[in-house]
């Protein structure tokens, strides 16, 4: 089929190129000339300006595919739209709320134009030889754009999870997992870590990698990690997140469910940021306080 | 190699067929008939008296292998004592304390019988066509048990973890990240149940296993329960626990580390069993007491 990716970042290069062995046609869209560069020399064709990117060769429903930060989103859309026509297809394939995606397909349906929300799982890697696919939107749409899921994903690797804004609304509960297991696996090499035990990490990963209960794709990239630099000395224990997270942790407050594991890990990596949290300093000092307690003071 | 294997459990039976298939001389002890019976259709030599069961060969060091409850584990070491010479082994391949491991490497020095402390994952399936195993013990005896390591393992999936103590420790270890991940992904479950949307678990599972960032062997297994009954209805959310979780939060106090995700899950299962905690009945009247905020009363 013919793609129109807009996006051509880690993960949209890596689709492009994916697309194009599996011999759909992939046209790409950046403004930056490096990204294009990279895609160009690759033989695949490039573009900067939307006008002479989004021309119809056919009859064909045009499918433009977004692999851009979630924050350009509504831009970008608002950018397409003109050159568009009722029955084109707009899939978001990025990390989008999913209270925005349902926000945009209807906001789209009423132009007559469908929307898609993708969430793409499995990192650079996977783009490029098989990534994981979580896909919301109309069955119709889904079953029309369903070679190319095929096609880019891991066998088996890709499905339909419902309305649209179940995509992305599934791929914020894989985060939010995705953070509690890597809390855990964290917390306990800190425990190894503080223990008499001089355990050898790189083999200890690869061992629980091989039939154990925990056996996973993130242990096995903590295995590469660890075969890297045996301890992690040149790394900081300070951890970024991209906002799935806290969005999970903000459905849970609004459902009334509790995701005590997935709300810790997130605090955890705010936590992380700080050398000396307030909150810390706060309870410091009242133990000075009230018990006399030393504290510890700033040099 | 000859293997005296004490405990014909679902994990001792297993790891019997699969010493077997791998031509080594198994040799099982159990009380239990039925146990017995079931691996002497198999065409295994099985016993029920020690003096029969612990009969040398030749003079190769006796090699005995257990697979039963942690509380049993002192008491038929006692029993095994007398059988046995200087560097006979034994080796512990359930989920004991490490501590007590380590106690018993020491004691059993004394006499000149090595010990050795195997941590066993990958549940009877794995105990059957491929174990994980972590092994703790002195270098010697560990390179000199390896053939048969190697044998039971999934490939890669065995290990020297260290000083005796250590792959009970790292067993511990894994079952406490093991908790942890299962939380979490309890957790991202839950909070789809109740959002808006209707997911098929069945697919999102297979999806999930096959390229994504949370792609592992536990997703497997709740794939597994799901495509047999697609909302689990005829299960109880009540969570048992083997003992292995307590022990690392108890480690963690220890060696003064927080490992708040995993303590979190194990307190979820203590919680699980109850249908109202105390602590909440507490709140609840503290709630109407200063509040007037009405408490659901016993019908």
């Amino acid at each position: 089929m013919r793609i129109h990716l807009i996006g051509l970042g880690k993960m949209g290069a890596n689709l492009a190129l994916n697309l194009r062995d599996k011999k759909h046609e992939v046209l790409g869209f950046d403004l930056n000339d490096t990204a294009r560069d990279v895609l160009r020399k690759e033989g695949i064709e490039t573009f900067d300006e939307l006008e002479k990117f989004l021309v119809r060769k056919n009859n064909d429903r045009l499918i433009v595919w977004l692999l851009i930060p979630n924050n350009l989103v509504d831009q970008v859309i608002d950018q397409v739209i003109p050159h568009l026509k009722e029955r084109d297809i707009i899939v978001d394939a990025g990390n989008s709320n999913y209270k925005k995606s349902l926000e945009r397909y209807e906001k789209l349906k009423e132009i007559d134009i469908d929307f898609v929300d993708v969430g793409t799982s499995g990192g650079t890697e996977g783009a490029r030889y098989g990534a994981c696919l979580m896909v919301g939107g109309t069955k119709d749409t889904y079953d029309y754009l369903e070679p190319i899921f095929k096609d880019v994903s891991q066998e088996n690797g890709y499905g339909y999870m419902g309305s649209p804004g179940s995509g992305h609304f599934i791929k914020m509960v894989h985060n939010g997992i995705e953070y509690g297991m890597m809390q855990a696996i964290g917390e306990g090499f800190e425990l190894i870590e503080k223990s008499p035990f001089e355990v050898d990490y790189d083999v200890l990963s690869k061992v629980w990698n091989h039939g154990s209960i925990i056996e996973s794709a993130l242990v096995g990239y903590i295995g590469n990690a660890f075969k890297k630099e045996a301890k992690l000395d040149s790394i900081l224990g300070r951890i970024d997140d991209s906002g799935e997270g806290k969005w999970m942790v903000q459905e849970a407050l609004d459902f009334g469910v509790a995701i005590p594991v997935i709300a810790q890990s997130l605090f955890t990596r705010y936590k992380s940021r700080d050398e000396h949290k307030f909150s810390e300093k706060v309870v410091a000092a009242m133990r000075n306080e009230f018990g006399g307690h030393s504290v510890y003071k700033k040099k």
